[in-house]
């Protein structure tokens, strides 16, 4: 149903079923009001958060204001009335930021972190905080999979996600350092996108593992995560073209099973081999990719380098706050620190090998085509799922952003990402944006 | 006179003016008390302080509690009663953190900086913030070169490398990312020591530009800076051995005139040859290293990244503060958003390749000797010197080591740097301790 909706078919939709690219044009327009688009978001918010818990805040008079205020303005630029849920770990001047932690309850920053000051310059309301799990490594904080309530959204950035699934706000910002863009996105079936390493600025973002830190995004389609981050990153070639849905050339795909195979399901490896079919039929050419030997490694390479980075970047916490950690993840901090500083090169030695490799790896391939998830979201609230099919991506550096590639038994979205060459996020939002309207396509003619 | 004293000749030496493992040495065996210890050092401060102006904040009271605690404590760690200037871009939890701008003016942040936290709980006192040039941009605020107090120490980490040369802490943190630190503590005749990017953990440093922002050291020589970073980056490897400095085996050394050459007055290049017969006649194998072709762009595309990224970071400030901003300041970052994104993308492609060249270059070459500024500390408080010498090797990504390569029309240092592959910090901290050992010692000769 969810589906059927955003088609936009259905006349009774409201504007936060819809993409945050339509109704943006309609804010710029004016057929729509800043505070008609609040409102909307707000009754969808009344619906559903009780059940999903996806903000930590949310700043209703701040917004409502700050509406009212665009409606009286002029246009402030292309994010004009649209509507954020910030991931509560990027600071805020107006609200607080908790990072999903005890040790940070009601701490109020006195800045915005630098993407979101872009945002507000360029007309973006901020209507509130989404939960993290804790300092956006893995315990939980309650979010539930808006398709599925029984299940996670993933996380760290599990508010975003599910907000956004739940249309609750246009967009929302993530952040990535292992999986916590893309697999929540997967998991509740919006768009996910980890951008190339720093293309995103990350002033007044939380550090979590800095070789790996990266500002993710998160929207209903692939032109809405590239139209928000042409803004965010001060890059507009990567708003796709106007046309671009229209394109008639298709992407050459290298369809990838990665080292990390073995950890998918049953129904990930179907809807892959499906995908390979249907993306074939709509004109892509395919060409089957193996990674070299020396990508074996770099599953576990990237979780000695976030274990390492990660345990010495929460020094002061440890040190002072220890207490207000959760055990788990105090017992995975601790553990890092067991990580050698050899290890740690050697392991920062072979990414940059398999960096160095990957341009020739994909050859004549536009993208590779891989897996996003293990499989469905997890039963239950505890878990955030599996993050071994994003951490390889991550540590590589370059763009990935989420796609469907079928339901699985609880009817929930099984994952699959487009992952691009470093700095090659335009190309690849453009393969991107065909492989999710070709298999979107293909899924809902199944469907019927 | 300075260098006399240091060389510990002198039987009324204080600790302060003796070198931070000789201190710790002391301080490890309680023949040397923390409060002693802190005493001379604020000692020192008392004597320069008013003509220096090494500090932002100083603090006394806090720094003489934790001085005693550790007398009455076990010893704690390696860095037990060592004092720390810390570069106010750090965030420290018990000092204010005012990052050199009145945008930030009384700002007290909620927790310390990684590094910091890391530094404590091995038993070092903070002593104060040192004042940096305003964001850690260009703007000067005050501080002056303590070998010359008509010229300027340098920036952005001004306060940090005075405070050492001033000899008022043991050692002092600073940032890099145009030539912040390797510069200043030139001009100042003191070791800095820019890690490999991501070597050290940056949660809790004030953000400039992403992709080249790094942590830097301060101190008296090389031992010192490798001593220190093995403690803050937790990478006990990066000690130099023992014997390091009876070491025989000499480092095949690239002598490098890099293609900002023309930029370098005559001293300098006139001590750059001088030094290139004193490293022969101590016994290093010397080539002479031409940078590739494509080399020639990295300055210009180090400064279209550094100011597209700063220019997005400092989003904030402009929308919310831009009147606190110094002018030039603000020009400038207005002007760096007319870098275009594609611009910006070239410039880091163009880094890449080089990267990828860099081992190539080296060759049997343990580590490049090139100029690190380019020629004395400039005169006045105004200007902080020319950073072209520095930028290349910054957004090179590897370690650099600043070296006094001979004294200036002036009296004041001339610098040079020892640079070596991305994450090979062990093997250049190594030579860059035989280069700086067998200049000091040639240049003590000459001078007697």
């Amino acid at each position: 149903m969810l589906r059927k909706e955003r088609n936009g078919l259905n006349h009774e939709a409201t504007w936060p079923q819809k993409t945050a690219f339509e109704a943006a044009v309609a804010l710029q327009n004016r057929s729509l009001s800043a505070q008609t688009y609040l409102a909307q978001c707000l009754e969808q918010i009344e619906a559903r958060e009780a059940e999903v818990q996806a903000f930590a805040y949310i700043h209703r008079e701040g917004a409502m204001a700050r509406a009212k205020a665009l409606d009286d303005l002029a246009i402030q630029g292309g994010m004009h009335g649209l509507t954020v849920g910030v991931k509560d770990v990027f600071d805020t001047y107006d609200m607080p930021t908790q990072g999903g932690s005890r040790a940070f309850a009601g701490h109020q920053p006195i800045q915005d972190a630098a993407v979101l000051a872009t945002l507000r310059r360029a007309g973006a309301v901020m209507l509130g905080k989404t939960v993290t799990t804790e300092l956006a490594t893995f315990p939980t904080n309650g979010t539930r999979n808006p398709l599925n309530l029984e299940h996670t959204p993933g996380g760290s950035s599990s508010g975003s996600a599910a907000a956004v699934a739940a249309q609750m706000v246009s967009f929302a910002t993530g952040t990535q350092t292992m999986g916590s863009t893309v697999r929540p996105c997967g998991y509740c079936g919006v768009t996910g996108y980890k951008p190339s390493y720093n293309l995103m600025p990350r002033r007044g973002v939380w550090a979590n593992a800095d070789s790996c830190d990266t500002v993710g995004l998160v929207a209903r389609d692939v032109r809405d995560v590239a139209f928000l981050a042409a803004e965010m990153a001060r890059f507009p070639a990567l708003r796709l073209p106007e046309d671009a849905i229209a394109l008639d050339q298709a992407p050459t795909i290298g369809l990838c099973r990665t080292h990390e195979w073995e950890r998918t399901d049953e129904h990930l490896r179907r809807a892959f081999d499906d995908c390979a079919r249907m993306l074939r039929a709509a004109g892509a050419r395919v060409r089957e990719i193996v990674l070299p030997e020396p990508f074996k490694g770099m599953l576990q390479a990237h979780t000695n380098v976030v274990h390492f980075e990660m345990s010495r970047g929460f020094a002061d916490v440890l040190e002072r706050q220890a207490d207000l950690i959760r055990p788990a993840l105090l017992e995975r901090t601790l553990k890092g620190l067991q990580v050698t500083g050899e290890i740690y090169q050697q392991a920062q030695t072979l990414a940059r090998q398999c960096r160095q490799m990957l341009g020739d790896v994909l050859g004549e391939c536009d993208v590779l085509f891989v897996p996003a998830a293990t499989g469905e979201a997890p039963r239950g609230q505890e878990y955030s799922g599996d993050t071994s099919m994003n951490q390889v991506w991550t540590l590589m550096h370059g763009p990935a952003i989420s796609v469907t590639g079928g339901y699985g038994p609880h009817g929930l979205p099984l994952a699959m990402q487009v992952v691009g060459r470093i700095d090659d996020d335009a190309r690849t939002l453009l393969a991107a944006h065909w492989v999710h309207s070709r298999l979107q396509a293909a899924l809902a003619a199944q469907g019927g």
